[in-house]
């Protein structure tokens, strides 16, 4: 269950405030090279901290590899990699145990798992998570880099903050409202062949949107025109095919048709609701009491979790295609520098 | 990779033009009551020809039961379930085997698997394949119906075609630039309890967005305000819990916090592309001449696609639940009427 | 649940007494030339009433292509192959309802599926279903013929029936002593490559036996020397590699070291009891007297189920096979003549 | 593909002379409570160094739990745990890069990894790796003994080493032979009930095969009177089921029929084979210079590996039948004290 694709396959586990987070991935080509360096960049992209709209709460985040590499190469067994918690404060959390937070996971873990669930910084469905699926996109983007014909290059970006397009405009307005906001990431991938993904449930937007989906705050997923798609003609949304490697005209699909990549680029957006730990006081039950009382978020938090966002996009993205390029056999089992 | 759940699970199969298509389900509860006339209703709705915009082809659609039943009950053994194609007129799509129709897979096809692919009207990319879903939907919904506590009932419904919340003005719109149009359709589920799904990679907007996206033709596809969140703080679309139960004031999370139930009706949106065949004369490539040259569908077609979809969509969203029912013990795994 | 393998994927169903037993082959290679003429030769070695000691129910079995075959090839599709059940005689079963026959699954799947199960001639249970994983195992060997380098061959032979190596013998003395017989069926596979399988759950030993001891009667699995292992010393059995292809001066490991295929020819053994419907009269309960009774079997049976199972081996063997050599990209996902 | 299991699911991972060798286990229901008293004894009885025949090699072997417990409980969220390689001898192992060990996964490692593998001890190919399966075993037994009814035991033992029952005198011959030897290990499972298990593909043979098989050194499998059924006459070999509840006069099947337990005790008996690694001079081949050539295994071995099986097989027994037990219903999902 906390487990994701075939070939490539990832299992994700962890705690925002027990020891550690990680990732096992198993299925991953022999033969890749692979080192710290390799995820810095990606790992302080995904850090909070560093601008206006994202929490302080800094981990220094240094991937520590258990198992899967030998001599910086994988070695075709499985990877398992940990991040450690070290800068948790839980007490900030353990107070407010009986007040389930408005728009976090409290209330439905604690159905779910009886009330035998790490409650801590939201535990197991913690955002602080995400750094595991960073973890292996990196090790995804490697793979996609490494294909001999063409690079697949994957990008993200937020396209809108607090409605804005103007990105620092909606996060004064944030700011301003002492509030929290959401945002748009657009993800573009470049250099894709056609013919990836299935026709019906593991068409390629079956398996991205099931993916990022398991990113927190996500609420909404599109590809190419998507939601504007419903205002156009079939005629003005057909994208006329030009030339035999399947180029088209105008990219309204956004690279896919049918559920199979059509060799133009894969374009996709989602939303990303305002964060859920706001500064302004709400209301919420106290199970104790039984009441509904006011209840104002301490601990620290994202003023705009969106910002954090694109380079996890880009991870679960690179991870789904790594998948279906090993099962259509462009990626081979054993890399050979 | 033509299947779907873990417990509940389908597999779908067939061509638009061949035989058949048909669906195989298996890990339904033994004991479960199922005869042709379940099925109707259901199939009817998923019909062509019933009113402007769709496509005049019709087939009878009778369910054949070749396993998995006797004395009308489920037995716990794979349902297997084929619709019978009676009404093709292949010769309609060989003549235009040179031209991969804009907006279809079958271009995509063709790259995908050599040109040993069923072209004919789409073959196994058809939304003919659909009824296998209808079918399995029928079988899940009896599933919702039977638990004891609570029926959960899933309702689909249209509510914008061509841009216009008057579907009616909508398909005019259509029916006047002789051209095809695209829709929106809301899905709500009522009596659903807390605590399905799972954190992360089973989420239940994962579940439900990979299946979702398997029904041709979708776009997009959010849950709650959605898209609509990013424009809002966050104080205003935290949903503030009520009660014990979890019931919430606002319900702007549409029915899932942190990837989980939270007992509130689970409401999303899926977004229709316009028809790809329009009457409207198009460009493109014809791969014999290697030239782009004007196109014209011929064949049977919808101006509006999103007419048939509701049904299917309720279908997908049972299909999905009741997989998560059977996994969190909330369905037995033996009906006792 | 009905389902096996992780590329070439096959999902099984159909009762003994329905209206017909199939399998739906997801995963396989586009390309593939398929005929009815290509099952002929394993569905007569399966088929009863061609020797002494093997039952006179006759089938045509012919299969009937329902989907992902077009113009005599696969397609990418998966391919739903049935059997008719034509000559079946249920009333022989539905008079002993209430006595469970010893040795077959009817109390079990009474108890497991809560009385719902179709009992006749043991349902889904039944070893009729068998027909469907030969016919899976045809296409699976036309997959290993298929191989460039060189053919993989499989094939299947009886050593032993009732303890006798002369196979007469052995089946003279069932029929002598009225009663059934089991047998040793080894299977031989040439031409593997070394490096098919994984350490640990997906060893080559472990994916084999999975699906052998889906074959009904099957008590024992052994590879190489298998059980004789445990009398001699590490010295003797360990196998000498002799060049660097990984050739073994002995082959005491039947093949598979660590999980994996070391390119010798893969060798194991299986075991068939005696045919669990013998002539002579048993004691067994009666559910709705609630006593032990005599009962005395009806119906069809085989005096040696064993002498049915080689060509059922030579099936499963090949259909882990050829998704092994898909998974290690040895097989492509397109074939081209 | 180092996975195994559809409810109660495990990763496993690690290499023999690596930093650490662990299991993750998904799907454990949440509120067992799991302390690493709980541990110990299953983990003692997997070490060598305690009686003759085993390896000197000592690992404190003391479960570090990563992920997944909160106050000494299950949470349901995924369950890690690591066991660090404390007292490896790398270099015994560095020195023969260039010589295959014959019985040693070294070959196939090589020719399927292309030389990127952790060869040390025979990196993820190691006997090692088993300990983590014993942990997950010791919580699938926890499980097992959680079940209100009555509580299923599994107990494995020794039945047979280097070809004598009498144990001491079989272990007596290897140490005068200065050679290895194998044995027979017996599994008994006492209180299991009816109805366990599914037809076909996913019977209980088949995946306690299928996990069996991942112990490393296992030749061959039986259920019941096993290969000796096949001298058996059908009358002799049915078992006639005496009561309501299943219970047979004999248990010739070993408790299962059909691939379902039928309520009777489990009773299979596996095969191991003699230490590959034995004192005894052999004959390889050196890769660098092509020659065959003497050899002689230096590192710590076990003169029978059999001696350390008994727990670690009825930690895979345990696991599958938590598995089934959850997925039948009768092991819920939150486990109240």
């Amino acid at each position: 269950m906390n487990s994701f694709g075939r070939i490539f396959r990832i299992h994700i586990f962890g705690e925002s405030h027990g020891d550690s987070v990680g990732i096992n991935i198993d299925g991953c080509p022999a033969g890749l090279s692979l080192m710290s360096e390799d995820f810095l960049a990606d790992i302080e992209r995904r850090k909070g901290g560093l601008q206006k709209g994202t929490t302080p709460r800094k981990e220094d985040d240094l991937p520590i590899f258990k198992t899967g590499l030998f001599n910086n190469k994988t070695t075709g067994a499985p990877i398992t990699i940990l991040f450690e918690n070290k800068n948790t404060r839980s007490e900030d959390y353990q107070k407010q145990r009986s007040v389930p937070r408005p728009g976090h996971a409290d209330f439905v873990a604690h159905k779910k798992f009886g009330g035998f669930e790490d409650y801590r910084g939201g535990g197991h469905f913690s955002g602080r998570l995400t750094v595991s699926l960073v973890a292996a996109g990196v090790i995804a983007k490697k793979l996609l880099a490494s294909l001999e014909d063409e690079a697949i290059k994957v990008t993200a970006s937020i396209t809108e903050i607090g409605g804005e397009k103007d990105i620092e405009k909606g996060l004064q307005k944030a700011i301003d409202a002492k509030d929290s906001v959401g945002g748009i990431i657009e993800c573009r991938v470049t250099g894709i062949p056609a013919g990836l993904g299935e026709p019906f449930f593991d068409s390629v937007e079956s398996l991205l949107s099931h993916i990022v989906f398991a990113i927190p705050a996500v609420r909404g997923i599109e590809f190419g025109t998507g939601f504007a798609a419903v205002k156009m003609f079939g005629s003005e949304h057909n994208d006329a095919i030009e030339n035999m490697d399947g180029k088209t005209k105008t990219n309204h699909a956004g690279g896919v048709v049918g559920g199979i990549t059509n060799g133009n680029e894969l374009v996709f957006r989602i939303a990303i609701k305002p964060t859920s730990s706001t500064p302004k006081e709400q209301e919420t039950l106290n199970w104790e009491t039984g009441k509904v009382e006011n209840f104002s978020v301490k601990g620290r938090h994202d003023l705009c979790i969106a910002l954090r966002v694109p380079v996890i996009l880009e991870a679960v993205t690179a991870i789904v295609l790594a998948d279906l390029l090993l099962l259509e056999q462009r990626i081979p089992r054993i890399l050979h520098a």
